[in-house]
């Protein structure tokens, strides 16, 4: 049995795992804050050290590889990341540097693609022929996954399902797009339509939470008050599930997946976002796919792009998962 | 040198073509109304009375099947068409019927997929790996060409471009939902959005091209008007090219795809309508996906669904075209 070091790369935090080819185990899970302010060769330090102590908890398995899976946009053939707003990168020849440091030969994919890559070979859309992802955190991403494969288009980019349009002169989005379903559904979107009810005069408890300062109310405190029975937390929650459920169905009428599957901090919200999520995408949605198709949260809980990451290693390498 | 007949149902023409296996030809193009009002069997009987007419023409060569394109939903494996609103058909087993009346081997493919794979097979998209394009007439259909290959999805629903939300309470679409695509920018809608405009006191010579009957304004209408210099016409075909411009962004954004076509009468409007268009895109797009892909006009005006549907043919039976 060989292993492989998959690295999931985040604005946040840097997680890395070393994955059983058979993707049965994944030995030596660490994780460090990504701190990207320190500048491209501090992180590249931080995440070779991390991987080199998943290599020392796994000591013994034969290592074959590294896959890493980055924010982008970013180059699969070259392994350079083109730009990363949230890292700061330019041009940054990572799978190189990477492989160099490590001494090991290694892949770069985008971490939308990895996690859904995770979710479709280990996780929550295991076996099925097409799934479509959404990864929602600070922004919102997508994977594509068809016929088993990641789909990446003609240059990598495929797949800014976050960045889709679903209200034509709607919410301004980072990408300078207006109306991107991001601009909505993202935690920090979440958060901001959450502020913008209370300062226009909502009832709620909300500022409880973050004693009167509105600047710390995330989307994780909204989906805790709504689970506390805070109705104008769960209304917030609700909202989202709307604008989620837009942007699956637009997913659905579009790929007939057997699976859309969302990852990351809002699966928290739990059947009170995925209830609503469900009722939308089925109200928008062509009958035909939509009752083809699971609409589920994520089952590889912060390990999905670690998976992934590793799966998609082993598929350039070896030709399969 | 083999042929294959190509058949193109639509809700107003049925079109057929005997297509060369080097696509270097198509003899015997004909076409009748479709007149679904008179019924499923009588419009076989047209159908099958077009093929035999085609084939008359291309007398003295080898006819190895026929490929047939028809509104869906539909099942590419059981040759069934589960349903089409505009022909009136229920479970009706359009292929087994005409491969007994013309006694050749057939298969059945969506009309917009068999758009989209002859223009990718011998039009606009010749030779690029993924296209993904528009059918813009009474609906808007979609279909989606990856790796040369027709994605069909689970369960050959895919591609319902035309049914992605973009306004989320908008317009009201006939599929049920509000603020599709469609809604904005299929002919019926084009000409509606016009209509709109005028009752609202909008100054226009429209009326004047339908003797103030605002009933038989039609999209072609609205375009010659604009073409004629008539500004309010005009503007409608510029918001035309907004909403569409949203709608491929999403496209651009999602498949980044070597070129989006756009085939149907719309493209009668000519850089009127692309021009706008293409600059909503351009906005709205990722720089990186949008600056690789070709937004053009469909090149096989009247004969894209004949070309794809013997095309869907010859790469089922044949394994290529």
């Amino acid at each position: 049995m060989r292993y492989v070091i998959g690295i999931d790369i985040g604005g946040t935090n840097i997680v890395v795992g070393t994955v059983a080819e058979d993707g049965s185990d994944v030995l030596g899970l660490v994780s460090q804050p990504t701190i990207s302010e320190q500048g491209a060769d501090a992180v590249l330090e931080r995440i070779a050290k991390l991987a080199r102590a998943s290599m020392a908890a796994a000591r013994g398995k034969e290592i074959a590889g590294v896959g890493i899976g980055s924010p982008g946009p970013l180059n699969t053939t070259t392994g350079v990341v083109l730009l990363t707003p949230n890292l700061g990168w330019t041009n940054f020849p990572l799978r190189d540097r990477l492989a160099h440091a490590l001494d090991l030969p290694a892949t770069l994919d985008n971490d939308a693609n990895c996690a859904i890559f995770g979710e479709w070979w280990r996780g929550a859309a295991r076996g099925v022929r097409h799934v479509v992802g959404l990864t929602i955190g600070t922004g919102i991403g997508g994977g594509i996954v068809l016929d088993g494969e990641v789909y990446r288009g003609a240059s990598d980019i495929a797949g800014e399902i976050g960045h889709m349009t679903i209200e034509l002169n709607g919410r301004r989005c980072k990408c300078g797009n207006d109306g991107c379903l991001e601009a909505y559904a993202s935690g920090p979107a979440i958060a901001a339509r959450a502020v913008e009810g209370i300062e226009s005069g909502a009832t709620t408890s909300l500022p409880q939470y973050v004693n009167g300062d509105l600047r710390k109310i995330t989307a994780q405190l909204v989906y805790e008050a709504a689970n506390d029975g805070d109705d104008y937390a769960y209304e917030v929650v609700k909202d989202t599930a709307r604008f989620l459920g837009a942007g699956v169905a637009n997913i659905i009428n579009i790929f007939n997946p057997e699976v859309v599957v969302i990852c990351g901090g809002v699966t928290l919200a739990g059947d009170r976002l995925f209830g609503p999520l469900r009722g939308e995408a089925k109200r928008r949605a062509f009958k035909p796919a939509v009752d083809v198709c699971r609409i589920v949260p994520g089952a590889l809980t912060g390990t999905a792009g670690v998976y992934g990451a590793a799966a998609v290693f082993m598929r350039r390498t070896w030709g399969r998962v």
